[in-house]
């Protein structure tokens, strides 16, 4: 459905080009648009679920703590830590603007945000639960077999409707109004001459070719290291691992570049500590470009502009366990 | 100060104790007053850094994961986990209303929340950083160091201004408006004839002789094990390891009793799973009784009135680090 179409149902098609020209439409990012056609009361559950520890066998790991809502949807850390505090094998990506994303995970292996949330759920180095036991775990809370009722409208929790929710909730955390929106939505101040010059950069150089849409970045499979091999002790092999193929081997999903500013470190081993050492990297590895130090900082005064407005909610409450939950079991 | 004599300077002495009798001032337990005199910029300086995770040397821990305030300010668990998963030695206590404490931790021995709060940042077992790194890693972030300038009027970041200011957020996680409160504030239609017969149990039986006051707890030491020996294989001794003193072992801080509902599993080694066992311990071991199992469910229903409201407040949003903040270090 066009939006245009929406607002302004009486205009002529013709006019609603020029509009489209006004809001430019001719950019090749477009601005985060905020979440439609969401059920708030299945959000409600999905928040709560996505902030319980207890979905994972230590009673310590919650959704958010690899994806701290806090730190721009994820963990600040090369690789997360798991249960047991085992090493994951690579960088936790955002969960902010992830509705955007062609396919979760940086193999794409999960083809939405409903099949992703089961997977850290039930891995042993993750949340190291399993989906039969989560199930038990929320059935035996009063206060979740109510509000499952309320947001299903009808009795029973299963591993799809934990998803279900936790992925409703997801969709909502889009950042909207991010100083590079509201310059593409037609205030020409919102961003300095040094911002500009880096989005002008950003695209003659070629970055645009995979950073792009409105998530910049996560609507392609690309290849790390293009031009130039990446180096890495990282053994992820990225899409191959999904189809099978030697072509797709070291192929990643692009990142959302979306409050970049506060999802370092970058790539998928997060080798990279800094925007600047990033797209140093970027610059030669994918495009064969070395950019100058004035580059780079225009470029990186650029991205910082793509942080939106963070998602504001109060901390979820969550309900207690009863006398029957199945207890945490952290150092079994 | 007294509050009546604030509210109602004009009305003679008299009268004060009528409205005192009134609002229930004979009982042992007095309703949880709501914080006042606390500086607003030092609250939200401190809930940011309650929730900042880069206050520990794994970028993982941070006040909040042991004291989820989603979980009544506890984590849920018998002892925490801490740095490189190590199992914490004690029961994490909960933080609400933990103002209202005489003194803090099990065994008292921090004078105050700003005291207690530096322990666990340098704690090997739980966050593992030092306070000089703490310092470091907050200084090298321009969003603390503005906000830290504001609170406190002058530029800098110590150790002891960001201890005040947890402190001050921990202030406020006060929790009013039990169902109890209301009772005691003259609303008789408050509490069932259950939880009416399990506070006059709770009184007659002795269990107000140590969980007394505002926070049902919290104002003396007592020692665990007092008609027969607590048996359990958690080595703590508590208040004699503050004094010294032979006389002072198994002593530790009577909990609150506030929220209990939400802040299982119970004791200062977690090993009482429900509220059942935990009141059938006390009686045994403190009071020398055996409850009836209707006594036992009057007592529980009583004790779930003392759950108030939670502490409501937007999840902060952390200021980044920036390309200067010294790196988490999970796993050196």
């Amino acid at each position: 459905m066009n939006i245009k179409t929406k607002r302004f149902p009486l205009l002529p098609a013709i006019t609603l080009i020029v509009l489209s020209t006004g809001l430019s439409a001719a950019e090749p990012i477009q601005p985060v648009r905020p979440v439609e056609n969401i059920d708030p009361v299945l959000v409600e559950l999905g928040k709560k679920l996505f902030f319980d520890p207890r979905l994972s066998k230590s009673g310590l790991i919650s959704c958010n703590s690899c994806h701290n809502l806090s730190m721009g949807g994820t963990d600040n850390l090369k690789t997360s830590i798991g249960h047991g505090w085992r090493q994951g094998p690579i960088n936790a990506p955002t969960v902010l603007n992830s509705s955007l994303n062609l396919a979760q995970f940086w193999d794409g292996r999960a083809a939405d945000l409903q099949a992703q949330a089961g997977g850290p759920i039930a891995n042993p180095g993750e949340m190291a639960l399993t989906h039969e036991l989560a199930v038990e775990v929320l059935a035996s809370i009063p206060g979740y077999v109510t509000e499952f009722e309320l947001a299903f409208g009808a009795d029973g929790i299963d591993i799809d409707r934990i998803t279900a929710a936790i992925a409703e909730f997801e969709k909502t955390l889009v950042t909207t109004n991010a100083r590079f929106d509201q310059w593409l939505l037609g205030n020409k101040a919102a961003l300095t001459d040094t911002e500009l010059a880096g989005y002008t950069l950003f695209k003659d150089s070629g970055c645009i070719a995979c950073h792009n849409g409105p998530a910049v970045g996560g609507n392609s499979f690309r290849k790390m290291g293009l031009v130039a091999p990446y180096q890495t002790t990282n053994p992820a092999e990225g899409r191959s691992a999904v189809t099978g193929k030697d072509a797709d081997r070291f192929l990643f999903k692009v990142p959302t570049l979306r409050n970049v500013e506060m999802t370092y470190p970058y790539f998928h081993d997060g080798e990279a500590a800094t925007l600047t050492a990033a797209v140093d990297i970027m610059g030669r590895l994918q495009l064969g470009k070395e950019f100058s130090e004035e580059e780079q900082a225009q470029i990186v005064a650029f991205l910082k502009t793509l942080t939106g407005d963070q998602p504001r909610f109060q901390l979820p409450i969550l309900p207690p366990s009863s006398d029957h939950t199945p207890a945490p079991k952290p150092f079994d």
